[in-house]
């Protein structure tokens, strides 16, 4: 039995997409059981209207819910210990749910998560993670927001993070990270990437093969397992990845629609475009995780429907199946013991040529 | 008539592609006239298999080539006074072209750029601007792979460039800027960008609309008409939207080659699917242009063929005939007058909320 607690009052549509998306997980994860909290007048109405949900759900009322504008300030100051993200999140503190979803307003959602729950004793800042679709199937990028700028350290805890997310969900022995970096010659990247990549080098970590700097384009073509990147600019590639996909969704259909020959070529290749659709989908990917604090706390898209919630907390529901949270302090464990044994040999990281 | 300098050397195909796409060139803009620089053995025979172009061209031999793989040192080194790459660089120099296209390493081509053009007085750096097609029309991003960081005075320089540009490309008045910025609330942005952002908006500049910060996925919107970032997150924006495009195109090209439905119906929208791909065409989009140097150079891919070759020449073309360099200078002008004549109220950018 997984235990999954659900802010219900989260998203764009709230209840009305939340207990639909928990109805199609029931479905596909039948020991899943939920705490819902929320509203009771706007929950109550459609968990009635979802017996099967109903049956494997214990409702919370709580008084307040944090809007999708609110800022993360405003959102502590009204919603904390009462507002339905917050007890949510509280759920997994009180050890009462496995994994919190919410489809809340992210920054207001990793706020509450941080005081709540706390980022872990290993780790200096927790990073949001998401799941991106490539040529080769999928691979973990963080971060995508929850920081801007980051040190060689803490990359080097975002690739260990990632890892553990890959090994989880991927079921990999040893995933390959890369570090997300430009190309050009003259100033090939920051400071800190280049730091970050002699450390992973040198540590040589059994829990990942780390490969080396990899390039924005190398992302959707599955070079490496894991990407890792500080939040500003994994938060551009990831939105401006999104956008040129709208927009090429957008050209397919205008293009398909704007002559008879080409709308009778549609009707024969109805199935592949079907297919295609399917694969261009943003709501299955759709859930940022937020890694590196003592819980799991998954943020789902605030516009999405059903089935785009349904996957987000399929996430959740797979990452505790899958024990991420025991795979990342063990692995946090052993990188630590190794550098207190002192296998870190300094004087090579000068010799290497990255 | 346009005066064009070519490194007839670069690229990962080197004459057999630059000729052929200089013919296409002089189809299209018949005033165009070319001084091409490279090795007479690779260059001549070439030529002589094109003698439109070689009617319109004079050919200066130069024993060295920079390699594609040279770094900007090496190149610098070796290739200083008498590459290809140089020679062609320096013909803009010492008036000899109006603009200069190169196919080479853009490593090498920006060092050599630099030393022999020099940055213009007015501004600190100089950077990369690519067009970028969105659901609107074209847009101007930059930078996109010169610089590693940005302070905010460098943002102000890259958007009064990227104005400029927007200007003599786009045959707009005013066109509109927007600064990438990422959207979590709690962290709205680097402080640069927002010291950058109170500026712009305090100055009002007459040569562009300052619209505010925009986010990864409205670059393909064509939200706004120039997107200012600094050098490490526009690279990893420009190739992560270039990868998913491809992505895409491989997802497209599977589906509809799967099943004989799908082929039939691929047979029927033939004429569709060749619009969409000329849509989907980087080589139209190639060619990222130096802005902020004492001339104008265009870098085309290296690995285009004659069609992206001859889109970059054009594109340096289109920007000698609206005159960019007079605009740029002009802007930076007023700008500079601007401040110095006190129009600026440093405490309104205190109280300002962006």
């Amino acid at each position: 039995m997984i235990r999954i607690s659900i802010d219900a009052m989260g998203g764009d549509h709230g209840p009305s997409v939340i207990i639909p998306g928990i109805q199609k997980v029931i479905e596909r994860r039948p020991d899943a059981r939920f705490l819902l909290f929320g509203h009771e007048d706007a929950v109550a109405p459609v968990l009635d209207r979802h017996p099967r949900v109903k049956a494997v759900s214990e409702f919370v009322h709580c008084e307040i819910a944090v809007r999708m504008d609110d800022k993360p300030s405003q959102a502590l100051r009204h919603g904390r210990w009462k507002s339905s993200m917050w007890r949510a999140i509280e759920a997994v503190k009180k050890d009462e749910a496995d994994v919190c979803v919410s489809a809340g307003n992210t920054g207001a959602l990793m706020a509450m998560s941080k005081f709540c729950l706390r980022t872990m004793a290993s780790i200096e800042r927790p990073a949001i993670a998401a799941i991106w679709p490539t040529m080769r199937g999928e691979s973990v990028v963080l971060d995508v927001g929850a920081t801007i700028g980051a040190d060689a350290h803490q990359l080097i805890d975002f690739s260990i993070l990632g890892a553990a997310m890959a090994r989880a969900l991927f079921q990999l022995d040893r995933p390959t990270v890369g570090l997300l970096n430009v190309g050009v010659e003259e100033i090939k990247g920051q400071e800190d990437v280049r730091e970050a990549g002699r450390m992973l080098r040198e540590a040589n970590l059994e829990t990942m093969n780390y490969h080396g700097f990899v390039e924005g384009d190398d992302i959707g073509k599955g070079s490496v397992d894991v990407v890792v990147t500080e939040g500003f600019s994994g938060n551009i590639a990831l939105k401006s990845a999104e956008g040129t996909a709208k927009q090429l969704a957008e050209y397919l259909r205008s293009a398909m629609s704007r002559t008879i020959m080409a709308r009778i070529g549609y009707i024969f290749a109805r199935d592949a475009f079907a297919r295609l659709r399917e694969k261009m989908d943003v709501r299955k990917i759709n859930g940022g995780i937020f890694l590196g604090l003592n819980g799991i706390v998954v943020k789902s898209h605030g516009g999405t429907d059903d089935e785009g919630f349904a996957a987000a907390v399929e996430l959740g529901y797979d990452m505790v199946r899958n024990r991420l949270i025991d795979k990342i302090k063990a692995d946090f464990d052993r990188f630590h013991a190794g550098r207190a044994a002192g296998n870190r040999a300094p004087e090579a990281a000068d010799r290497e040529q990255i």
